[in-house]
């Protein structure tokens, strides 16, 4: 009984572009979708016209009053930066009773409305030059992209960016609207928002309310302008429905967001290194950088609450990535890669005009393995400036300096005037983020390592005073003593100064400022060898693609790209190994089975709600419960957080938060038997408001009158 | 879809005696049971007549050449017995491919086979002495108890027991055959008969081959006679035949073995101490125990293999004990037992006839509680025993020779005539026991608890020294450096010569033999104090039961007591918690899937097989391989291990080895939803001997062809 249960699957793998929606009919009524697929796929219509981006998150209009929903762990910087003195709205959560208590979310809080999808393939990498050199072909490419980018965008908020589809084998300039005052609503406290941390983190059995409610604010003319307290809440064009009943097992369900980035289409080259270098590096750093959280949050509790988020990040990276060595291995990812790519050289030696193809991708591996030499010290050099916020601010400024001397047009992406506001909100940002202890020892350690190698770049070797009869220790201990005794860029009045103020104005005697300056020709050097592996990849990488496509016609959508998607499957469980099942749906019982210590620390009065039974209208009549979570093999990855989980009328059932362990290698190759997504169930929600959160108003505005 | 497959569960809680089947022919036939349960009630027909009791552990019968199927787990003593110098049969297992090549299990290997089950409770429990005293009627129940035995019991290997049922309340007296000849014939090597070990023990998914194939031989002359080289198979009247269907979920099974001990008949105050007291006292000291034996072994690879059958079975008694607690807890099986007590007590209340059984259940309580100002000495003595085998066997020579000097009738059973044989083949065993490292430790630890006790026997305190001045860290010392300076108990001669000695011949100077005779008055006390609180029991339990069965008909078989029972139900799974559901089989996938590192070093010729599907006519069709191992709801417990798993037809398909962790505490309070029994299914011994270990002469001794 098991097996047919199991036997109903779907498992559709695939990110559509809306456009794409309606040559997927047949699949999306075969999964039991009622709509039409035509309308879906249209941006100013119900239901992606509701759904936006909120930078890295995915949310929804919910309320004709600019009412989003999306992911608890979306908002926890927007809940530090509103928190005031006294107060932990992280672990408190929070409700604002009436409008005038909502609350800013802080100067980076953005949420961008997709309102065009254009082709701009021709434009971007159409008629190059005869025998133009890789590197030129990527300035082109980066050129035409900011001059289409500069015709598009317009004062008021509308926001433009060109992004490559297909490994550059397509472009699109996407149009998006920007809204700038977004605030607080409602989100429950961190012991249910993320119930069970990291110990649940990608696991199922799961049982988190991961959601919570912010508000878009627009000037009282509907201007998107920025905070103001005299703004008034945005009316969106469209908003979607909390659908009455709650979706049930095998039933269709879909997912409309903005999916970060998947690599399924790299060679099997890639694949390889993946495994065997770039994911292992990645997870002995993040140890290290684990560890230091560690260390510096045991010794000081205010360096604990600062470094959480990055803590939170980090961990949840480190899962992830030890995940998809886990799946890499169980799913033999790089074997079937390899096999896919025999069978993809078996048709290319079939037909002798494909030749061209096979030369295609020998380069393409000869790009790959032409990087192997430096990669370790390129590496260390990307750390050092993740290691150090401060670092990272003082090389964003010195290059904006740089910058400003040219023309706007010529200015490298990133440190155009449009970009000044964002730059400057990042500045004023950063003071949150700014922990010196746990900065310290990683910086002291990544310079550690870099004046360790024979490689180690002259201008950061002369940085650091290191030669002949010189202890590269001793001469780590000393910079660092230089970048910490009395750093200028902790200071945000600094910050934002440098951000007028040109090179020459700059303060000469700061470490960080000074080894930012002596930097600045190693990353140009970087980023010219960067941009040479870009032009050839972006040569070649679309022959590839197109040969791929050929090969099998089935490869239908591009890799996550940031850009609006839309996947569909159906709620199902799956076998994470012999012997078990992990069934589709968790309930209210299952929370109150988890009580115990933190990260299973659940607040008394949704325990004794649960305990009192206390379930009205959002109980499921066939498990006598309310349900918590749910899984469903519909195909998401980083970025889909927060996304709204649709019905097959299109109403909302629920949020998109995560995705299973046994899944997280499907960025790399789906794997339909045990990739599952895991999402917070709407009447889970509206319990909680009600219930336990007493929300009533909110409840309201969400078209449900309050059972308790 | 799988709560309807969940929703079919039977779990049919009962160890049924054999007499009592025919009153459960209902329930019987409702499982799925097709056979006559008068026929499966009779100790002289199949499927009753081939189970066999061999200690400890159940073995059946499976050909008409004395060949036994039992679980790999009961026999790992044999085969260290059997193992000869340069060999490891743990490791690498045992195949004899001709009766020639069988080995001898040892002195203590020993068949028993029920032959009758005879109501004796008149005879035991019938016309006391008025006014008798407690600890007189406990010597009364002894003394007949001896006389019904001595009377049954007949040279030639018939051996008798009189056994309490219903605490008490029920005395019957079991005769059984007793085999003395029993040789290896195949056991897979540990590798595969205990994969998984202690990460698994407990636990589903399961994937464990423990199974293993002993014979039972015979005089030429048929007598039950000792190991002989002469000797001959032994042709029993009946056995069992290996189903040529596997079982399927939902079907019908039923387990027929020798269950040891349960406690479900207890007060609510004693499982209130039991989860309080006992049980978390005990793990406390398994843990220790466990430790001497991870030092010690660690140290010396030579006493790790002596240790290793005492560090398995201490570390699943710690396992079972925190299992039981766990379920305990989650299962409430305190409240509940006051819940169902309380229930007692209303209806004792109801009807002013019944008030002498208030009176009866308030003594039983005062009994208790009695008992608890010396529980920690009389833990600790009985551990100071249990921690050094040398002592041990000291104490039981030196009560030997203390019973010698009585008429036989009025020896202490098991000092009795009937008794020498057992004994002296104890003392041989020891040998392979005993490991001086860990025994010294061990003793040191508990002798310095009991000289730091107030309540330390005055003989014990005499035998340290200790004493006003003194300190008892010192005494200790000292006493441990004598006991352990030369022990002759280390010799086997020595302990068997002793056996014939009185005790004024006994040496004079041995540690172990002085603090053994130092100890004797104190057992002697422990003894008197245990037999007045046995003569209490005696006269009160019984009477609580007949309230209680009152009170509920439907409590209607006793707690097991190492007698033969029968328990049936279905192939089921259960749900462990909020959205996991444990499916009720696991395949040969599954063990290729976790193999790696011990304990999962599934051997090379298995996962070869398996990779090569060599799977022939022992595959399922529905699982498309072979299955391993499957759960069912029936209801089992220590003792069981080995019984022959049997389907509606009175076939084998499989071996009870295991319970799973959630169904631990059930030993206490049965708990439905989530206790099952553990099976090895018979198609994958069939398929591990013919595809693996190519052991065809026993797969046609099996009734089966081999395929590969």
């Amino acid at each position: 009984m098991l097996l047919a249960a199991i036997g109903l699957a779907f498992a559709v793998e695939g990110m559509w572009e809306p456009a794409q929606l309606p040559s997927q009919a047949v699949g999306l009524a075969r999964a039991g979708f009622k709509g039409n697929a035509v309308m879906l796929s249209r941006l100013d219509s119900a239901p992606l016209g509701a759904v936006v981006s909120l930078g890295g998150c995915t949310a929804s209009f919910v309320s004709p009053d600019g009412l989003l929903v999306t992911n608890h762990h979306c908002v926890t910087g927007y809940l530090q930066q509103a928190t005031r003195d006294g107060e932990n709205l992280v672990d408190s959560g929070f409700l604002a009773r009436t409008r005038s208590e909502e609350r800013s979310v802080g100067q980076s809080g953005r949420v961008y409305v997709t309102t065009a999808i254009e082709d701009v393939t021709q434009q971007v990498v159409g008629r190059f030059p005869k025998k133009v050199k890789d590197a030129r072909r990527a300035e082109l490419i980066e050129e035409r992209t900011k001059s289409l980018v500069a015709s598009c965008e317009k004062p008021g908020g509308v926001r433009c960016r060109v992004v490559s589809f297909y490994d550059g084998a397509v472009y699109r300039r996407i149009t998006q609207r920007e809204l700038r005052d977004l605030r607080l609503v409602m989100a429950p406290p961190d012991s249910v928002g993320s119930y069970g941390d990291e110990v649940d983190n990608w696991q199922w059995p799961r049982h988190s309310g991961d959601f919570a409610f912010v508000r878009a604010y627009v000037a009282p003319d509907g201007s998107f302008a920025p905070y103001a307290v005299e703004n008034v809440p945005y009316t969106p064009p469209m908003h979607l429905r909390v659908a009455k009943r709650g979706p049930q097992p095998g039933e269709f369900v879909m997912v409309a967001g903005y999916p970060g980035s998947t690599d399924r289409w790299r060679t099997a080259l890639e694949m390889e290194r993946a495994e065997t270098r770039d994911m292992p590096r990645d997870v002995e750093e993040l140890k290290a950088v684990l560890e230091v959280y560690a260390a510096v949050a045991a010794a000081d509790p205010k360096a604990a609450v600062t470094l959480e988020p990055a803590r939170l990040g980090a961990s949840n990276v480190l899962l992830n990535l030890e995940g998809t060595l886990e799946g890499y291995r169980r799913g033999d990812v790089v074997g079937r890669a390899r096999a896919r790519e025999a069978g993809l050289i078996d048709w290319i030696s079939a037909d002798p005009s494909r030749a061209h193809y096979r030369t295609t991708l020998e380069e393409l591996r000869a790009l790959v393995r032409a990087g192997d030499g430096t990669y370790e010290r390129d590496f260390l050099l990307d750390r050092l400036r993740a290691a150090s916020p401060t670092l990272h601010a003082a090389e964003t400024l010195v290059e904006w300096a740089g910058e400003q001397r040219k023309k706007d047009a010529k200015r490298r992406a990133g440190f155009q005037a449009r970009d000044r506001a964002r730059l400057h909100d990042r500045m004023v940002d950063l003071g949150r983020r700014l922990e010196p202890a746990s900065e310290r020892r990683l910086v002291t350690r990544t310079l550690g390592q870099l004046a360790a190698r024979a490689d180690c770049p002259p201008e950061l070797k002369a940085w650091l005073g290191l030669g002949a009869g010189k202890d590269p220790g001793t001469q780590v201990a000393a910079a660092v003593e230089r970048l910490f005794a009395s750093p200028v860029l902790a200071r945000e009045e600094v910050r934002l100064r440098l951000l007028d103020l040109s090179l020459s104005k700059f303060p000469m005697d700061d470490g960080f400022l000074s080894l930012a300056r002596a930097l600045a020709p190693v990353r140009a050097v970087q980023r010219k060898e960067s941009r040479a592996r870009e032009g050839a990849a972006a040569r070649l990488r679309p022959a590839l693609v197109e040969a791929e496509r050929a090969f099998d016609p089935g490869r239908a959508y591009p890799d996550a790209n940031g850009t609006l998607r839309v996947t569909f499957g159906t709620l199902q469980g799956y076998a994470p190994r012999d012997g078990v099942y992990h069934t589709p749906q968790t309930t209210l019982e299952g929370v109150a089975a988890k009580a115990g210590p933190w990260p299973f620390d659940a607040p008394t009065a949704l325990l004794d709600a649960i305990k009192a039974r206390r379930y009205g209208p959002y109980a499921d009549a066939v498990l006598g419960s309310v349900p918590v979570n749910y899984l469903s093999d519909l195909d998401i990855t980083g970025g889909n957080s927060g996304s709204p989980t649709l019905n097959a009328a299109g109403e909302l059932v629920g949020l998109a938060f995560d995705g299973n362990i046994e899944g997280v290698a499907s960025d790399w190759f789906f794997d339909a038997r045990v990739a599952r997504s895991i999402h917070v169930d709407s009447r889970y929600v509206l319990w909680y408001l009600d219930a336990v959160a007493d929300a009533d108003a909110l409840l309201r505005e969400l078209g449900r009158t309050p059972a308790f």
